[in-house]
């Protein structure tokens, strides 16, 4: 019963298969090879349009560097007050984008409204010089909290911000999640409603360590290479990120584990709220958040669950957790079984 | 005959197996975990000495977070004209180190004297607060030329930094082979020679994706934690590192692969001096560097040979290369066969 | 009736004089002369105690430098939401910082309380290394509100912060206006109750541009040389800083002039009042800030007053600007007269 | 007989008279006034052309701001070995850059000639991205040792670095020493030659603290008002800064007061050739340098003459200094007195 995070899984079966069956064999590094030129063509193929990708090894590098990428040192990027980039990254973006300014915002089930943002983006305009400038827009999709954007929401959200001379960042650590369940092409997903970058995520979907920067237009990738490789993130056996890549996304295996991660945590969630503890927000990906009381909390922690209490400002209503409740996220991921699940909610609903 | 680089090799079986047997199960991200623990440790035996280490998955990485952390901003970090850190990293020194400044020196072999750094740092003192403050020395070891650093040597250069208040990196991007040559301990070759800070690298030795920052004081490795992370280097799925080192240094795993890869390098050497082409430098690693006459070069390719052609302003007494002749390096690693070494040299040696 | 900040006076005629004096003759460069001596030991008379000091020519240089000083690029700066630091310095304190981040937090007048600082830092632990790490408390006395924090607010708020591992910067930009209000020595407002680094600005207060970090021990002060002078801000013709502190510090002009500029700000606070606008937060310094029906504004305007129109999140009690009215802040220098005070109150209480 | 520096002497007396008559009254801040506009305006008289124009106080702040202003962080920055950029402003281009690379070049009398630029900027080429890449040309007029570029060499050094995708920037700290010289208009010895941003300094020739960065071309400058900002350059009571160049370019005030300086170099290399101690590079500006014999130093010192004792590596012909010779700097200004020139040359030619 490990819902800790999806990264506590190991590597998903087909890619692991694939890391073993490239290892032979001698291949130029730093991605001078075949497969790198094939994964970016079937990169080109998945969003319906060419674009330049640049693989890393961790989701805080793609952030970073994509945000550095699209912000001066002396620009602004707007997110939601509890983005990852925010909490999680200790400082990343700022250090890759020269002191950048990470702008946070409100907004229930952490995300952010173009009335949200509108406002906020407003508060640094007609100041200049003496104000950072807005230079981008950053959301996650799926959100931390589970959630995920429509594609009519990214591109309302989208417009505002080209409207005001930003770029549209997303940071897709759980891409193939929301995707999932958008009834939306990946292109529509991404491009077709406004996304200029995204941190295109495989490792909580079941890689190793595989993270792509893929950037749209290429000409606004021009120089990527270089930030990619003074910052330590360009791999020597390059190819064994191109593997993975090529393994995840080939036969839709990135789509198929994702499935899998989401259905479980739709278990999760019906049966939790079958229990009396409906889950608080939408469960649109593979994140449960659920506000139990503190004596259920400690029973499934007896049970040897895994999972990690959390603290949120976006609760609905602006709720606030109380003293005797907490708030526990439980992801699950290609590797949870539903075995788990129903042990899980069976401790969960014990009278 | 790929002697291109030894990063062009994949992963040693050992090293493969290592990480397709610790799949299974779920483990705590970020390096919170039993194997990365043990890997500490382990590493404390193979160095004597309790010691930080901080996993990442580049050599670039590995360099540029230990110099960013002992080198303020305003500091200079004396290293050989030829390092792969002034010549290979596209600045990530500098950017790592917010604007820190790197001094080159001359030296044949891509090695540094003693009283070469003195001179160089000589130039930097006396004129505070105009001029950047000497802070730290680096040396790869083995050297870009493929030569090495004996015990007695590194203990005169880093007295000499100590005595002018500087620290002292290593570049052991090919510490093993350079060790194997040493008649040395790990703890001899390092921090009993002065070393404060290392680079330990797996990957060209045989792992995927595996570089260790060793800090010797651990007083030193205060916020190194921080800084990893804020850089992207910090894996989620961390224990495909430690599963990598574990493997390198488990039953002397690091030392077998890297005697072979020397081993090439010597019959590689050997068989071309007989053949007329005495190598440049001492063939101390798994480089040999050779010059040759532009219709012998082409011969080799022609025959299939992958090498790169490289320019070198630290040739034995301050030779150039010539308009006849180029200078082409030779890179060995745990992957190269015999029969390649004589395939190369029987085509070399063609009359 | 010039209002419009304390930055459009000129420089006092002291000042001016000792610039015009202190021009004869070849003078070292760069603070190696005896008045720029002589200045640091005025200073630590004012202070009681030894210190280190370092003049530049602006404010945001100054608190730039020391908030860089004091806070690894990894670490958060903790400030009241409309600071300067976070709204008028274009990210001086990230860029100096090498993308150190700050944190916003609200309080009525632009003043924080120890529960909100407690609160705030308490969001950034337990989380290491994915968050950026406590590293100072950043206040500004006077406030942006033109309020101050007495010397038990002071040595309350460093008490929270030292005990959480944290330095205490005072933007005192302002800090003359406050101190002539506090009763307290210069000593008792800063180091006494727990300042570690003061931005001491004498610009607004009637130099031409004259700042100085004021670092209370020595010991801490390691390197700042180098630091402002990487930063560009080592002035060559040092001595002009150096005449200007001289003549602000002598014979108590600093406080002689600062007592004008609020004697102005009581007076003009004092009649607003009685005609009906009396100010949102206590004038404790040489700002004014009263919410105007946006008829009389527009009169005030026309009659050639000069102000900026403001926006704030601080008023008391929550409270909105709401639309028919307007915040205006009004500013008092050394240069304000009688006169002005006198007749932009009459226009404003017009019937 | 101070020689230092020019930088010990003074306001000269136009300027200082300019501080005080432009005292009187409120300005707005921030450059937002009149006198700043009219600045601008006479500098596109002087430069015959429009351009974007940033006042700042220091010669430092100026040099970073244009570097990192035409190069990314990824940039190599191509200046002569002895190039104030490098030597004497404590890595400032590499912080303002982000991690910038300055490239050393060699070149007699600290000037660097086209076969020298090509010759490094292809070190630089075809390696991507494991290289910085080339990103400006910095060369300083008049040059470190006092030497100039006519019109010619700039113009051919110019065409060498565009061709190569390369910006120019001039260090011109002594532009005005070296202009008078050159028989060339303000425009010809710039933009007409190829120079892309110059920094035009004030202060060595007779400015309190008062340098200029002027981008020729107006695209160029964009957002370079956030830079100068976020670095703290941007002066509160900016008119301070316009007064000083207002006075310093009316009525060819720049112009005389180095026709002046130079004047008094030019008698002091002759009175010294005269002695036997002939100029070891040409006096071209305001610099003069002479090899002299140990005695004749320690008798010029005994005379209370001021100046500095230089090494260099770039005497004509490679020669050393030996260890019986000094070779000094003596550096004239707008306030050396021929009789100083005098003395000093009598004190020399002493048997």
């Amino acid at each position: 019963m490990n819902f800790a995070s999806d990264n506590t899984a190991g590597i998903a079966p087909d890619i692991l298969k694939a890391l073993t069956g490239g290892n032979d064999g001698f291949v130029l590094g730093y991605g001078n090879d075949d497969l790198t030129r094939a994964v970016e063509r079937r990169m080109g193929e998945v969003f319906e349009r060419d674009c330049a990708v640049f693989l890393v090894a961790t989701g805080t590098a793609a952030n970073a560097l994509a945000l550095a990428h699209v912000s001066p040192p002396w620009g602004a990027v707007f997110a939601h007050n509890e983005a990852h980039i925010l909490t999680d990254e200790c400082g990343a973006p700022e250090f890759f984008g020269g002191g950048l300014k990470l702008v946070g915002m409100a907004g229930v089930g952490c995300k952010v409204t173009p009335e949200t943002l509108a406002a906020s983006v407003a508060d640094y305009q007609g100041h200049s010089p003496h104000q950072v400038v807005p230079a981008a827009l950053s959301f996650a999709q799926a959100s931390e909290a589970g959630t995920i954007y429509r594609a009519g929401e990214i591109a309302a959200l989208a417009k505002l911000a080209h409207a005001n001379g930003m770029k549209v960042h997303m940071d897709g650590a759980r891409f193939a999640n929301a995707l999932v369940r958008m009834n939306a092409s990946p292109a529509e997903a991404t491009w077709k409603s406004g996304v200029d970058v995204l941190s295109f995520g495989a490792t909580k979907g079941g890689a190793m360590a595989a993270e792509a920067v893929v950037i749209f237009d290429r000409a606004l990738a021009a120089n990527m290479a270089e930030r990619r490789k003074r910052a330590g993130h360009l791999l020597s056996k390059h190819r064994f990120l191109s593997l993975q890549f090529d393994a995840f996304l080939k036969d839709d295996c990135w789509l198929r584990l994702a499935r899998h991660a989401n259905a479980m945590a739709d278990r999760l969630a019906a049966g939790l709220a079958a229990a009396g503890h409906a889950p608080v927000w939408p469960v649109e990906a593979n994140l449960v958040f659920v506000l139990l009381p503190k004596s259920v909390e400690a029973r499934l922690r007896a049970s040897g669950a895994r999972y990690y209490v959390r603290s949120s400002r976006s609760l609905p209503g602006g709720a606030a957790i109380g003293p005797d409740r907490c708030l526990i996220r439980l992801v699950t991921s290609f590797a949870t079984r539903q075995d788990e699940i129903d042990r899980f909610v069976e401790v969960a609903a014990k009278a």
